[in-house]
């Protein structure tokens, strides 16, 4: 018998990966907020890199008191509405789900095990450029691998098979052996680009095209690495360069917290700034920019939002 | 026989001291630019929280050329544009004139002395809520305090009757013992606010009433005491509390560089914040956060200006 997957949020990442799953004959369930009515009447359509599709027959539910209990729930909501994820969660897991966290930043999988303390959990990092465009409707522009690994599973075989069965549905996936490291590695880019495309109000290429905002995204990634080394996660200084020239090939990009900042949504300060601000700190080295780029965000966030 | 005065730049600054002087009857010569003919035809309008008045007759230029050589030269003009200076001032220097730069930032003195060698030279610090609020027409809006000191002088007996002619006039001035001392301490301001209430485009007020700029501009002033430290320049770290709790009582200001943004003018980058900063950086102390503000400072006039 199959895995039953439930996407938590259908947008730009949970419509791509579950919309994958779905085209392949996997059983999804997907929780819709606004789109509800839209996806049940029109269903979903994703148009992609890898080739456009459409989901006529989409099993879209309003609330996961409506869903049936599944195997894997894809955590695809932004990190600002964590507080209620256990609420949430609880009506589709049964004894033996995992849940895996498809979202950015430190802290996410303590800060759910501490309220789910029975259940599997696992963490999962989409290096991916896709938007929702349109009621049901997500653009995928560019990239799109997949990095799942396990937070307190001890065993590890369903996480096995979630990968097999995204590889198959043409999603180039991997089972992270350190969530930590792959989380931190994650951040070297998130920390410049999610915050100062916000604060300074511009797109990824407008950044590197700048010689002192480039200088200064090489900054804060050196002080990101600096963070998870002192954290004990290895992360090597050579990434800096990689992931400047990979953002310099890129597209001109607008990262998700820029989407959310113009369109006066709330802003994923706490998981991607404050939680790998406050272990660094406490690790003992302080992270000066990142902290800084932290209360310019904060300051937009309470102003401006 | 009485000081001449000559003031390069009659805006916000050399409108209201230079006017001041002029009003008790001292010989002062302005110069201006997009103003000289409504001055010429109407005069120069000042209003102060010391008194308003207005000038009716003012020796006014377009041109230094047009304009007699003077005993004190006041320069009240923008640092982005002191690469001119020099030539700006020869032909209003005699051998004994002095030049007083009244010009926020550092190495200011020792750029013009390189290319005026045998000038004397002299720099002050005003600090004041000042602005032009239209033609011939300067609003004085909060304090007014003047520091005055000699950066190559050999003999300060014009500068101790300049600060008399100054306090005559109702200007509370003051000697400076050391003019780096006095220019350092007031980046301790300059360099949060003046560069925070662009990069965040908002007021001081806004930056106080906010806990995260508010520890912000905190950790900004911090710094600025440890780079003037490393510099040999001993500011008490007590001058954070302070000057957060002048800026406190304050009305709501947008400083002279939020204001140059609002108008798209060139930003006042070079010597509030890069030279500091190689300053500190020369002297074994990496200012940090600043160096960071410094880049944002000129992505913004790199692009939006």
């Amino acid at each position: 018998m199959g895995i039953s997957y439930g996407v938590i949020g259908t947008g730009a990442l949970g419509g791509f990966y579950g919309g994958m799953l779905a085209k392949t004959g996997h059983e999804v369930h997907f929780l819709f907020r606004s789109d509800y009515e839209f996806v049940r009447k029109n269903g979903l359509q994703v148009d992609s890199i890898y080739g456009d599709f459409h989901l006529s027959k989409v099993n879209a539910y309003r609330s996961t008191d409506e869903m049936p209990k599944c195997d894997v729930l894809l955590v695809c909501l932004k990190t600002t509405g964590n507080h209620q994820l256990a609420e949430i969660l609880k009506p589709v897991i049964h004894p033996n789900s995992v849940v895996i966290l498809l979202q950015n930043g430190l802290g996410l999988e303590e800060a759910l095990a501490r309220e789910l303390p029975k259940t599997d959990i696992a963490g999962g990092l989409a290096f991916i450029c896709s938007n929702k465009v349109g009621p049901g409707h997500i653009a995928h522009l560019d990239f799109g691998k997949l990095i799942i690994g396990s937070h307190n599973m001890t065993n590890c075989e369903i996480l096995e098979k979630v990968i097999s069965n995204f590889q198959l549905s043409g999603i180039n996936t991997e089972l992270a052996p350190d969530l930590e490291f792959a989380r931190w590695n994650k951040l070297v880019w998130n920390v410049p680009f999610n915050g100062l495309t916000v604060v300074m109000n511009t797109t990824t290429d407008k950044l590197m095209a700048n010689l002192h905002t480039r200088k200064l995204c090489r900054e804060l990634m050196l002080e990101v690495i600096r963070g998870a080394k002192a954290c004990g996660i290895p992360l090597e200084e050579s990434l800096v360069q990689q992931m400047i020239d990979m953002t310099i090939r890129m597209k001109p990009y607008a990262p998700s917290m820029k989407l959310d900042y113009d369109r006066k949504r709330p802003l994923e300060i706490e998981y991607i700034y404050s939680k790998p601000v406050e272990a660094a700190y406490d690790a003992g080295f302080d992270m000066q920019k990142v902290s800084m780029l932290e209360k310019q965000l904060k300051f937009i966030s309470d102003n401006l939002l």
